[in-house]
């Protein structure tokens, strides 16, 4: 394992130390807990959005916190959910007054502990509601929705949720929203290579040099299928084929498109993924609205990529339209 | 090699059409040739800022253009200069008549084609003014500063000359202003892995499972010294000291600061470098501006990273703070 670390146990407490420090006029630490939350929360007047889940996957879900996205972010360790106690501290951290949208994807132990975490918000008096993110089409069938796992859909789904919130809407009408958001995405991966565990210099599956699986998780978790590595135009068909029956998206649907990179996947690549995806849309007559490429979820340096594609209506084309401004994200307004 | 590509001889002409569309309400194409202009270009009573360079380092220089960045872009292919017709060619697209300048890193081909388009445009009554960019320091002596190459600090000086000129600034003061960025400029690189040639399916040189070299150029050249892969604290002094004393940085300075990666390192591992380059600068009491970290000069999947500091006077400070939107760098404002 080639990485620019120093104790592969401590890397996310220096990478979270390397955050705060390279955002200190805009972030700031939560007690003494790996979470973060921008400079001015709580948002008087504002529903708190929060995000968080294990670590690894950066920019997602660290560098999501800023105006425009999410306000607090807590962060487990390598490719584990964060413990409930720290999401609880974040929660108070994240409250105004007008409540807290939890954001994260659909993993069991985000589950256990955001779901614990928000009954013991309530408890305490803070109105916490939670939108689970399942936009991997590959990990479940259709009718078994709710245990897909959420991958790179997440983005779109706080910053659309985050532009809500800025409107001064309340939690309900908030959490509506970012659920609308994720019912009209759906995403898919495809995996080239593994990725290492800086703890233990490992990778974390095994594929062959001919190999590529389509629908693989973030973390190596079994996809659609294992196939012999083909080109860039096969694999866009193969994917979106998976993504575009599943909603389905249909002729004269207009979408935004996410092309994520996983780690070491270049951005020569994805703009070459992306030219056959467009070839796509184009002939099944779905208008493009606005591309994002870049590697936003990421699994350490796993090479492959990810489409996602959210449909849009007059009300999430609107809120897409917001400026964000995150370390790890940004969109300067359309 | 394992690349999500089509036929590897094409894969420039297919990421520049990919760029095209997904980004087809921003930018066009200029002609035949792969070249690229904001929609509004010429833009009135504005000095046109033209880049280029070789391919295979995406976003650098390809995603580079838009408000607040450069105007038109000039491609080659992988590690290759762009032909002189070519940059003739978007030289004219990019004069509104106030005349053209050019950024580009300081390598021989692109010396070449961009000097012999030069004087062609000047032929055709065109103004045409240039800076070249040598950031690294590890590639010559500062008594031979024109003879260093350029790398990542190059967006730092695209984003002040671009800020200039969209005061309406003419071509001398925009050149001197780029000028004035690069001499307060100063990189260094350290690579970890080779990268792989798409043409070819080869790696550019060959580094042990053990090695790192410090200040490798980006296509490979040779750095300051090959040494045993260490930590990255230790890594980050040894870096620093390189660029540090070089222009040097002072007590009392105020820098902006670009952690740049390679390719396959991930944000984590440019965090936790950052992390350790901010104590330096504490110790050294050099005063931290504003903080990049991302990938956006790179060398394929090569594992690496870079810093550069480009120290601050009041003027290139007020014109840091402008916004910067382009597909592969954008800047909400300060």
């Amino acid at each position: 394992m080639k990485k620019l670390i120093n104790n592969p146990d401590n890397v996310v407490n220096e990478m979270f130390e390397g955050f705060l420090l390279a955002n200190k006029n805009k972030v700031k630490r939560i007690g003494e807990i790996n979470a973060a939350a921008r400079k001015n929360v709580p948002i008087k007047d504002k529903v708190g959005i929060l995000i968080g889940g294990g670590s690894g996957h950066e920019p997602m879900f660290l560098e999501l916190i800023g105006k425009g996205m999410a306000d607090v972010v807590v962060i487990g360790d390598v490719f584990a959910a964060p413990p409930s106690t720290a999401i609880l501290e974040a929660t108070k951290a994240a409250n105004s007054g007008k409540g807290v949208l939890y954001i994260y994807n659909n993993y069991m132990g985000d589950n256990l502990n955001f779901g614990m975490a928000s009954d013991l918000a309530q408890m305490e008096g803070i109105n916490v509601e939670t939108v689970r993110v399942w936009d991997d089409v590959a990990s479940a069938p259709l009718d078994r929705i709710e245990e897909r796992r959420g991958i790179a859909g997440v983005l779109f789904i706080i910053k659309i949720a985050a532009a809500i919130a800025e409107t001064g809407a309340d939690l309900q009408k908030v959490k509506s929203t970012a659920e609308e958001a994720r019912d009209n995405i759906r995403s898919i991966g495809v995996a080239l290579t593994s990725a290492t565990i800086p703890s233990t210099g490992k990778t974390t599956f095994n594929i062959a040099e001919d190999e590529m699986e389509i629908g693989m998780g973030l973390h190596g978790e079994p996809g659609v299928k294992r196939v012999k590595l083909v080109a860039a135009k096969e694999t866009a068909v193969t994917m979106s084929e998976q993504i575009l029956q599943d909603l389905p998206f249909e002729k004269g649907d207009e979408v935004s498109v996410l092309v994520n990179g996983l780690g070491s996947t270049t951005r020569m690549e994805l703009l070459i993924m992306y030219n056959e995806l467009d070839k796509i849309l184009k002939e099944k007559q779905i208008k493009v609205y606005d591309v994002e490429i870049g590697s936003y979820c990421t699994t350490q340096e796993m090479a492959g990529c990810s489409f996602t594609l959210m449909k849009l209506n007059d009300k999430l084309k609107e809120l897409y339209k917001n400026k964000a401004d995150s370390p790890g994200y940004r969109f300067c307004g359309k």
